[in-house]
């Protein structure tokens, strides 16, 4: 089983988590960051990476993509160790008064300081309802197209009425054996020019849209789809024979085991000491939208000033004994940076 | 006497004053900005404009007077009215709940929301102590060159050894009469090129080094200087016959009146509840170096969150009554922005 030590570990790569890795590293803390989500950014990414944003201060416009960028550029130097696509499912104190942190891939961060900065909690799909669902994930359900090829000669069900619905099922039209469209409408929520797309697709057989139905219950063994079960706003099922189910109900968030951890809770975000940024437990540190002290503004740019304050809190427990000469960036500098 | 009627008053034309301004506008609040320097900016352009800065969130690396140039343009849309070269002298709350701000230049302002974004206090050359020199200043005695042609013809006196002092030497040699610079050490704090220049030039006997002197005293009538009389180390004087004084001995700061406004202080800054950001004084607020609270960070981040904070503390001073819909940037945009 993987140990990883490290100064803190940071919960969180979004804008917030980010900028905790570049103030920690200005006071000498190494950071491991862990993520529910494939890349850096949070919700930036997740949710509007082409949307200009227009309150980060020295950015009269950015897109949020490209922020993340910037964020990812100025931690950079400071080396920090990504884990994407894994949660942080366990908090427990070491004799050591360490946090021992065991990750949803079974290995574990051991640090002293915990940053918690994920926002409104982990990014995952929104699953369907169905009874045994979890027996076919990763192998006969997927959330996400990785590779095309995966499904070539499947008879694939693609559940959802948005737009990587659409378009998966006119992409995956090329390669699969056979493309089902299950929508509990007739209409669709994609760009028109998609929308038609599919429309001919279905009309030349290439497609079938199954409308309107909704997911009903799966059928199969070991793991391997044999078919969906779909029913009409009737509740009259029917059986579409397939290998591979693709539900795209879109993302949420949700907070997950970090509700769990015992901290202190003010309604559904953790309660922080604003002069330090401080949660219940010690060596906690919360900072962002998942933090809540009197006056909190939900705005980037108070996570960013949240950050630096739980660094600088950090810098106590990480080097104890040590004063912080406090610099600012134009006298310190930044390592590997001109 | 002008008087300007504007929903709130900023003192302090900083990057915190200038994100004050953008804040503002985002909740509809508009704002005149008063600032003791000729430009926006504050220490940035007046101290150090040319140096990276690198704990701007999204600028891995931003010249300081770059920071200036695009927090200008992000306040911009919102066009603030701007006093350059003024302070704020008096503060008085007038029957109606509005702040009478008097200005330095015999204006008014009145507003019912003041934004202290001050940062150290107002910029101002650092000022020898000669008795009688208010006499002199603006006639015979200046701390900055507007315009090299005032001194044509004249007898000019520059007192310091830094930069400032060693090229207007070799500027003003040019035009002037008579250049004389008095500095206390035979050695300069100069870049080495301009030093050398300025020992060809005395040597040639354009100019002529006073040294190791000081200031003495000042004789004159009127306002118009006949002699500057200058010690040497032993407090030996001797008179130097001269139209003008040009003493360099740097910037700096002073919090000036703001320090008697009578509102509650934390050593020598103002204290500020920080789920709000307001002074001791209903309606004024403080953002940035100038504020104190539990935890306060001396960052430039940490100044534009706490203007945030102020702006939408001011909101419902401005707009009593008005919910504040509370819109990210990406959803309500700006106005002129696209």
């Amino acid at each position: 089983m993987t140990v990883h030590e490290t100064d803190a570990l940071v919960v969180g790569a979004g804008p917030v988590g980010l900028f905790a890795v570049f103030q920690c590293g200005m006071v000498k803390i190494r950071c491991h960051v862990v993520d529910a989500l494939e890349a850096v950014g949070g919700q930036l990414s997740a949710l509007y990476p082409e949307k200009p944003i227009y309150d980060i201060p020295g950015h009269p416009s950015i897109l949020a993509a490209d922020l993340v960028d910037r964020l990812a550029e100025q931690a950079a130097p400071f080396a920090p160790v990504h884990h994407f696509g894994v949660q942080v499912e366990s908090l427990a104190r070491e004799a050591d008064g360490r946090w021992r942190c065991g990750l949803s891939n079974g290995e574990t961060i051991l640090a002293p300081v915990v940053i918690i900065a994920a926002g409104a909690g982990a990014f995952g799909p929104n699953r369907p309802p169905l009874d045994g669902l979890e027996r076919y994930e990763g192998t006969s359900v997927f959330y996400l197209v990785r590779r095309r090829e995966d499904f070539r000669d499947k008879r694939v069900v693609i559940a959802g009425g948005g737009d990587s619905a659409v378009d998966w099922a006119i992409s995956l039209s090329e390669v699969a054996a056979k493309v089902m469209v299950v929508h509990r409408r007739a209409k669709f929520r994609a760009a028109p020019e998609s929308e038609e797309r599919l429309k001919q697709l279905a009309a030349s057989g290439a497609v079938e849209l199954v409308v309107p139905y909704q997911l009903h219950a799966l059928e199969g063994e070991d793991g391997r789809l044999s078919a969906v079960v779909v029913a009409d706003l009737d509740g009259q099922t029917k059986r579409l024979e397939a290998d591979i189910l693709l539900p795209f109900y879109g993302l949420s968030s949700n907070l997950g085991p970090i509700a769990e951890w015992g901290l202190t809770m003010d309604r559904h975000v953790i309660a922080v000491d604003p002069a330090t940024g401080a949660t219940s437990a010690p060596g906690v540190f919360a900072a962002g939208d998942i933090c809540a002290y009197p006056g909190k503004l939900k705005l980037i740019l108070s996570g960013f000033a949240e950050a630096a304050r739980v660094a600088h809190s950090a810098h106590d427990i990480v080097h104890p004994g040590e004063a912080l000469h406090f610099e600012h960036s134009t006298t310190s500098g930044v390592p590997g940076v001109k």
